[in-house]
């Protein structure tokens, strides 16, 4: 029996997430493809981290060409997050004929069409649906069962931070700064939390979103974007005096003459909206197709094991045709 | 460029919402697979219908046979509905090397090993995707990017007609009676309302989710069902009383010692629940995963474009697989 093997750069959080979904699903996993999966090779400094799981030693290496030039390794997973190194690694092992899975929205964001041209011209898979919603099976589904639609319209609640924080002052009445440092103590935002609340991260995935739905790149930087930072009381309680909550929208629409339109932005979605009910750190994506009609996906956005199936669903997907 | 050649068997409401879904996204269709798709043969007796398509005369047959033994064609779709014949007829076309699509729950249900097996054993693939949630693509999903968890449980709102009816009597304060009628009359119930208010629509297509998440077959007749027919207003005036909606849900949950509870039976769900908004003729689906989390899929469950997207989608999935 073949086994895949897979050389994972970075052991972070969701690095951690993935090897665990890994292990703790292994059996079945290996089952459904008749073949062992086996993560050989771990790009990672820090291998005195006390992570939950355990790692051998001899899997670190802290050279990536170490993975690269490996013969044996079929698979490439990059978890490192940001733009660089992260975008020349994966250019590296696409060129090396490495099938590359990454969760990495910024990087496929900003390098969209230099990723995915290396994948082409090295006839490698590039997948990366973790990048956007987490969990949720969105670009699968669209490039997927869904792919037999003209997409007209979508929006989404993409990022988790700025979820909790406007259902936490919806909710609770709280004001946006107390919000903000109860999120940074409970881990739902980072210290530097501009990306987020800025919509930056919203961005990057509706960028993402509207490469695979339109066929139409566009820079995250030229995407009209609005955050959340401004954003008061007293506005969330006219929205609800009105029927409606605020959201921060990444929203894309294609219009009858073909020009598509978007933004990231605060909206007021009606109550009675399927997306009005997505609270905390949940995510959402609503989809309109020409001829399912609209569609909406619900799930956790982030976090180490709902990243972890994403990343690990690729790989299956990835082994399941290379093994045929 | 070769071209795909469809057989298809039944050019009723789904048939003629899946050839309506080929003609007006064609141009995409093709352009994705980089081939031709062409509907060649229709099983179908009446050929005067005003369908609002328009459907060349020579490719109507009442023979099944010419469609089965036509070595052009590539790929049956089976659209009939009903156990038989249209078990029969799938059965046929796989032993006769044709790929198979079907939306046909019934006949998934009741014969789901002896269709697997025939198209295992001859070959080619046989895909369903339409016959669970209509436009939701949760077979897809579950087999697809969530193919690296252990599911542990689903709770499925799967029959419009009876959400339908659930919703109007907990929304407009009317007896079951009046909104079935009133459902008859609008085309959300059949005439012979039975396979949807007792529950054995839900039935079948639970049996189809537990074979997919679980690997386990359990006949829908083995499912304990219990319809909505009597549920009285009392009934929702109390469970509103209790913050709940009364839905009626498919359910199926893998204990941890590895046996799988199901039922079919209207529940309580809290309205703070994601399923106490699907509201109406939509279906969504709740699936828990042990890396994913919960998840919730929404969208239409019925209707001829809805279910011609599903149809479509699998065309598309096994074309870009038999191009390689």
């Amino acid at each position: 029996m073949k086994t895949i093997k897979i050389g994972l750069l970075g052991l972070g959080n969701i690095g951690t997430g993935t090897y665990k979904t890994l292990e703790m699903n292994r059996k079945e996993i290996e089952s459904t493809l008749g073949t062992g999966v086996e993560i050989t090779k771990i790009l990672e400094k820090d291998i005195d981290r006390d992570r939950g799981i355990t790692v051998p030693l001899e899997k670190f290496t802290s050279d990536p060409e170490e993975i690269f030039k490996d013969p044996e390794i079929d698979i490439v997973i990059e978890l490192l997050g940001g733009i660089e190194p992260a975008t020349g690694f994966m250019l590296s092992a696409l060129k090396s004929g490495k099938h590359v899975v990454t969760a990495n929205k910024a990087a496929v964001a900003a390098n969209y069409h230099a990723l995915t041209d290396a994948a082409k011209e090295n006839n490698v898979f590039l997948k990366f649906e973790a990048s956007v919603g987490g969990g949720i099976p969105i670009l699968g589904t669209l490039d997927g069962p869904l792919r037999a639609n003209k997409f007209e319209e979508i929006l989404g609640i993409l990022n988790g931070t700025t979820n909790y924080i406007l259902t936490m002052m919806t909710n609770e009445g709280l004001d946006y700064e107390t919000v903000l440092k109860d999120a940074q103590a409970q881990g739902f935002a980072e210290a530097d939390p501009t990306a987020d609340v800025e919509g930056i991260d919203a961005a990057n995935k509706l960028t993402i979103l509207m490469a695979l739905m339109f066929g139409k790149y566009v820079a995250p930087e030229d995407i009209p974007t609005t955050g959340i930072s401004h954003i008061t009381k007293k506005e969330i309680d006219e929205a609800a005096a009105n029927g409606c909550k605020i959201k921060l929208i990444a929203h894309a629409t294609k219009k009858e003459d073909g020009t598509i339109e978007y933004e990231v932005r605060p909206m007021h979605i009606s109550a009675t909206h399927p997306l009005a009910n997505i609270n905390k750190e949940f995510n959402a994506v609503f989809v309109k197709g020409n001829a399912v009609g609209d569609l909406m996906f619900y799930g956790k956005g982030a976090g180490p094991l709902p990243t972890g199936s994403a990343v690990m669903g690729d790989v299956m997907e990835i082994a399941k045709t290379i093994l045929k």
